[in-house]
């Protein structure tokens, strides 16, 4: 019959997850609740089959669910997760996990303990993008990787409980959880706010890994245009990822640096230290699975082996952890905020 | 006959500067010196007729020189061009004007002092692109600007005397400092070396402004690809400004954010605070002379007629002062740099 | 209660008529017809309330069905319109109408005979971007068109009935006749096959108007790039209609050509004739309505009031004359065709 | 000492060939020949130490000239080819070769009688881009090919003397003759007028190959874009070949059409004949040396060594045939000519 799932919260991301589910074999969409009777309205229309409830609580109690979707406003996160998880459900949860990382924690102890499914909608890990770029450093085609710089902004959607960071670089954040697999040591943080909001709506972060590696994210809500592009550079070749692109969205470059001896020359001024290496470049192609259904079909086979997610309540831990941290560098101005990621 | 010039450094960019000088009617280009045989060789198979030296200090002392370009690496522009003004030769140097804020300070006032030209080669300053952002800024289309953001990076020219920073970033600060005429407050910055470089070859900063103005510029000499790409938004419109485009380098969006009475839904948890507007884009049409010819000719005016030119001396020293502070904040993790620029 | 429409074919083109209908609040999706179990299995899952059958003829006859779409092969196109009028059903029919001149007339005359409306689902006419064209060439901003240049390439969908010009080449012929409101003289058309097929998977036409207006058409199933390309030329303004761009689909151009009189110069061998206008380039905003939306709703419009649509029969069945006078030049090399449409 | 040059024709692309013949080691660029006083006083500021003479004739006759380079109007070609011949003179020539192929086969006759070396200009073919695709093609990866199809589009330079066809499709003839190194069976044209210009500002060709290759090319001095794009189709890779990139010029795709037996399902009205193979696309690096410089050094070679070149007068020749085969099926509005190219 495949696993029941109830989605709370259907305004922006919740069709989104809700209609994937729907359309999975494994899965049954059996409830939606929203506290907006617009929204309902608009569910019951696409799934008149199903229990459509105002009240979140429904859903968390319901033995009609197996498991529990949260895709509402992140300081509700905690209170849902945790709610979800005494009444042994589990929880696939929008991004990202919680406004604190004390809440993240909690969280993370309570799925250990009712052995239950905890995980984290960090939707750009199951992107055909984001995997090929893995597989890419994973081979050792890319070499070391020396730097990430995202730059994630566009127009649009202020939202009312979080600044740009919180909303948008959990993306970019998770994304670098999954490809270096590695801690980072400390980062920095500026932004600044604009028509007389209290949150950033445009924010820049430098993270720092060991070994030189730097990231770099740069997010905005007041671009005129919408721009997702990341370049990854390793010491034998550099990935461009542009998520705009309807295809092509990665590209690999023969490109970098090769050092050249130098020392006979030192004193003369215009020397170049470095030799360029300019080869072809190759646009791998894509797994063409839509990232929300290869998520949900990620979900069901953890709970059903036990397995744990690729974006576990960890990762998503992890992930809070760096957003807490650039919070507080942002308030300090750019001060450096140590990192020791559990 | 016009003034006559001779230029110091004939490597990267000393060519472009020469080969102005040459085409333009007003100037004369009398004499290039370069410490290297083979560069000179090039400048002899395109200006036969001119005086090849190898000791700047020929071009310095010469009294078929009224003005001296310096076009060699920053370390030395100081001694050059101390050495030229006073020898009571109008200067034009390129960017950054010097190594130091000290070394800045002591050019301006001995230039005052001898009511010689000093001028900085800050060439976007002149180019039809930001001159367009500029006229659109003081006209009031665009309001109130809220963000400057620019990307610059490419693979290429690690210099051995400086970091990228003080190479690329200069054209950023230069163009904030023609666009904005107000002194920002501080700024942050950070960045990383690889290839056991002393230098950084990636680096980001922060600068802000009063009424929350912010800039941020992201420079790399490691990207396999080249991005010239500025984000200029204000409280009316906005602009990007993509330097790679062969044509409609600068295009103007009626794109924005308006404030939205939203009191009686505060509780409400998907609540947009504001509302957008999406109008339509405008590339205007740009001047099509080349920057560095329309430069020159800002120069000889300046020196013909003793006025202060839009990138003199106090120009240059501003981008020297915010490049020093940026130095200090990356040596300090991304510790705050207050500014009080000149 | 609305309109009630009964969608005959769920391929590839009848799920998105499907969809709108069923969204649409005037109108009521009651059946679906499709002869593939598989098909009508999916049909099911998206819309479980509504009757599903395998014989179009139910769809026909049916009392649930105040009009029907046509969604299926082109050769089947003239029997069912024919059976659906004779029921004095409404029809909306995909492009292109019929397969041939004689069988669109019939259906024309039927219609009006009926008192029914027939409108073809040229798609195109729809979209906010040909709307907005419209608009300019209407207003005189424009001027006098002079040329239309569609490039419509893509990899896929070989069609075992019809040739890639009756597949891709409605979408710019239909464009055409709603743009230009006038009769094509005549036109010549070539092309090739390739893969053993019997039909042409590239093809080019061109069509001559009165007064030197001239379009072109590039049209191809084997492209390894997906090209939707139009330049639209008058004397005063020319556009750029790029509909794979996600925004900025329309850019008008203040660019063109002034004659010089050249008389004394007539022996000069370099002498240029014209003058070129390079002005500022603007992208006008677009109606955001999904073009299928403000079809349905046309259509309910003209069901209504009686008014004939934009997209009416006689519009299917110019359509129709230009695809087999260009079918009859490809068999002829090339000959030009006399065009007289109705 | 090298050979030494005179270059007839000083207007838009003499200056192009003089530069590049001046900056080869092994070439003298020695005299330049103009009829206007301002185009010599341009030469007299780049080349003060050559001869600069108004009468062609000198060049033609100056024993200062091993190699005379033709780069005037096409209607002067003739003229002053078969005189440059005629004085034991190498030609190198502006495309096209001549007005017409009987002013053609004359040069060719003349050029091999006299034992001299005659090459056209055709500068595609020296470029890193047509040299990659031609190695691509040699080295069957591309497989066989289908179909090349040309954009050429921009605003400009309306001519006097000639129309569109001989003004731009020179460089798409010469292309395709070097990289299909077969003969074209037959080929058919349409094109427009306007702005009360004899000469069409606007035309289109199919050419038509054995075994279903066929050539599309589309040039226009109307568009208000750029556009330099050539796709060519393979039946085991395809090529785009964008000429405006800056970088990443041309891209190789792995896609393409694989038949299926479709036997059993002949009436289903949907069925898909064929099966798309979407894989990886590539950019290969190309060489960066300028296509003038190769060609330049192409053609000293030739003289050289006595080996015919690349694009000598035989290509040229073809190339006019086509284009006068092309300008009489415009006549006939599109009628089919057959070629039976020498």
């Amino acid at each position: 019959m495949g696993l029941s799932f109830g989605v709370i919260g259907y305004g922006y991301w919740g069709p989104n997850l809700a209609r994937n589910i729907f359309e999975e074999d494994e899965a049954r969409l059996t409830m939606i609740a929203d506290q907006r009777q617009a929204r309902l309205k608009l569910a019951a229309k696409r799934f008149p089959h199903i229990d459509l409830v105002e009240d979140s609580a429904d859903v968390i109690r319901s033995p009609k669910t197996d498991a529990v979707v949260i895709a509402t406003p992140v300081k509700t996160h905690y209170a849902l997760a945790k709610a979800a998880l005494e009444q042994g459900k589990h929880v696939l949860i929008e991004k990202p996990l919680t406004a604190s990382v004390a809440e993240a924690e909690e969280l993370v102890n309570l799925a250990e303990q009712k052995n239950r499914t905890l995980m984290v909608d960090h939707t750009f890990v199951y992107t055909g993008a984001v995997r090929m770029i893995h597989k890419l450093l994973e081979s050792g085609e890319i070499g070391n990787p020396l730097y990430f710089d995202s730059m994630r902004v566009n127009l649009g959607l202020f939202q009312s409980d979080v600044n740009v960071l919180w909303d948008l670089a959990p993306h970019d954040v998770s994304i670098m959880d999954f490809l270096f697999q590695r801690s980072p040591v400390g980062l920095t943080a500026s932004g600044s706010t604009h028509f007389g909001s209290r949150h950033e709506n445009i924010a820049f972060m430098t993270v720092f890994y060991p070994d030189h590696l730097v990231a770099h994210i740069n997010v905005s809500w007041i671009s005129p245009v919408k721009i997702r592009l990341m370049l990854i550079g390793g010491d034998k070749k550099m990935i461009v990822y542009d998520d705009t692109e309807p295809s092509e969205k990665v590209k690999v470059y023969d490109r970098g640096v090769d050092m050249k001896n130098n020392g006979q020359n030192e004193e003369s001024v215009y020397d170049i230290l470095v030799q360029y290496r300019i080869g072809s470049m190759q646009a791998p192609r894509l797994e063409a699975m839509e990232a929300l259904r290869m998520e949900i079909r990620h979900f069901l086979d953890c709970v059903k082996n036990g397995d744990r997610p690729q974006t576990d309540g960890r990762a998503g831990m992890r992930v809070v952890q760096i957003l807490e941290a650039a919070a507080r560098s942002i308030k300090q101005r750019g001060a450096f905020q140590e990192l020791n990621l559990e």
